[in-house]
């Protein structure tokens, strides 16, 4: 998996700053989250092709998670984009949007489609051969989302050198990676652990952006290869958190500890910090494997 | 009045370019034109202060004019802004930004008005003590309004070496200036033009942006003392300029000249030429005061 942070800060775009957008790239899929002001520069900036986004996930309907996102569509018909875009997000996503195209008389000349969410519990929203997402119910001020993307479990890896050795057919190959045993000519039984082993495990990603501190989303998120979630202030603001839906630096790393997760992504901080180098000081108190999020910055894992 | 470019390109917002929103600034006065995505940025990065604004003129319902209005009206909110807001904006403008500010549960704190422009011919939309700004009816694609900022005559000046000459008393300057005559003690009058001279002629500015080449405007803005005329093409292109309801250089120069205007400034260019210096030399060959926008510049007029 690969994440590109396009932006990564609370409430309005700034010179040098934006607000929340971030791509992830998992098995050649591209998936955008959340959709800030200027997310289309920042996509052009960071060179990541247009056509490549065929679903975009909103957590929430606050003006720095999602006002890119009439510009995006519109760019998209300019662009002569043909294939179909779909978009998640809450209730109330398609009229805004749409009110927008009607009153532009601009039609996008592809399907768009709108899956909008209402559910208050976790519900799967996407999901094809090799990925599911599924929506992390979040405490915000306004109903709001976080998304869980998993790769699923791949075939079987074949090992060939021992295939060979039994002199298996190759038309053999398709049913040993589904974990079939192979009967050779003879009758002998070649059991499907002599000669596969197990995949790789597979990674998953769960974007947690805006939220209280909410121990419920635990169990949802545990073990998850990495976590993106919000600080959005320090401790010396903790008065701040609870009352604004947000978390601060030491929360989030509790809830990555106690999820037990692999790596955790701190973001959509508050501009009023002169150096995002104290989230991640405040977060290793609590816990160890911990980054931080920039405007361009990618993570892979 | 000083008038300043930040954005002057067509259709999308990309890395270097911006699409179309203006600063006019008129005997202390700050009128936002337009608001393309990332207008907010722009501002910031010029240094305008977000509290002067009191009326936003949006054009038409193209997203290149207007999908970076409702990220700085939820800025001003977040900039805890008290003074009002007008934004005076074709029908509709209303309903898609109450939508989203009731979507998104951040209503603002300060007063935001709406004036709903419809009339297809020109209409004060705006007046006080010392500027008039009226629509100038556009030929777009869709319902469009360019907008004509006219100064009002000043106060006649005062000769202050006459006044003293004849000794006048302070307390009839301020009626000298809107134009009486003064009696003296012994009964003499002094005729008003001995003791003031005619104030400086006012200034206005037309912006004009999107239309298709279209002489019925130049009645209304006959005179001025500069014009923003859009040249999305260049003659090369004149094929698209009509239907798709846009000019060309050279169609934006016709108009100028047959106005009689002060100066020209083209823009709204669109991203397929590789340089803007090609908009100014069609240009003039047909009007020889001409200036080209680009993104953070300012013309003092």
């Amino acid at each position: 998996m690969k994440l590109t942070i396009l932006g990564c800060y609370s409430a309005t775009p700034r010179t040098f700053t934006n607000p929340t957008s971030q791509v992830l790239e998992i098995k050649n899929r591209l998936f955008l989250i959340d959709c800030g002001e200027g997310t289309q520069v920042e996509l052009r900036r960071n060179k990541i092709r247009f056509s490549k986004i065929e679903h975009i996930f909103i957590s929430h309907l606050h003006g720095d998670h999602f006002y890119g996102l009439i510009g995006l569509i519109s760019t998209f018909k300019l662009l002569k984009r043909d294939k179909p875009l779909t978009i998640h997000g809450p209730k109330g996503i398609k009229e805004i949007i749409t009110l927008q195209l009607k009153l532009s008389d601009s039609w996008t000349d592809y399907p768009l489609y709108f899956k909008e969410l209402t559910a208050t519990e976790s519900v799967v929203i996407f999901e094809d051969e090799k990925v599911k997402v599924s929506t992390i119910p979040l405490q915000h001020r306004i109903y709001c989302n976080g998304f869980l993307f998993e790769e699923k479990l791949a075939d079987r890896t074949l090992l060939i050198d021992k295939v060979e050795e039994y002199g298996i057919d190759r038309a053999y190959y398709r049913g040993i990676k589904k974990g079939k045993d192979v009967i050779l000519e003879d009758g002998t039984v070649v059991p499907n652990e002599k000669i596969t082993m197990d995949p790789p495990a597979p990674k998953s990603y769960a974007f947690c952006s805006d939220t209280r501190y909410d121990e419920t989303k635990i169990e949802l998120i545990n073990g998850v290869t990495a976590l993106y979630h919000e600080s959005t202030f320090l401790e010396s603001h903790k008065h701040l958190s609870y009352p604004t839906g947000h978390s601060t630096a030491t929360e989030a790393a509790l809830i990555a500890k106690k999820a037990n997760v692999g790596y955790l992504i701190l973001g959509h901080y508050s501009t009023r910090y002169d150096s995002i180098e104290k989230f991640r000081e405040e977060a290793l108190k609590i816990f160890e494997r911990v980054g931080i999020a920039e405007d361009g910055k990618f993570f892979n894992f």
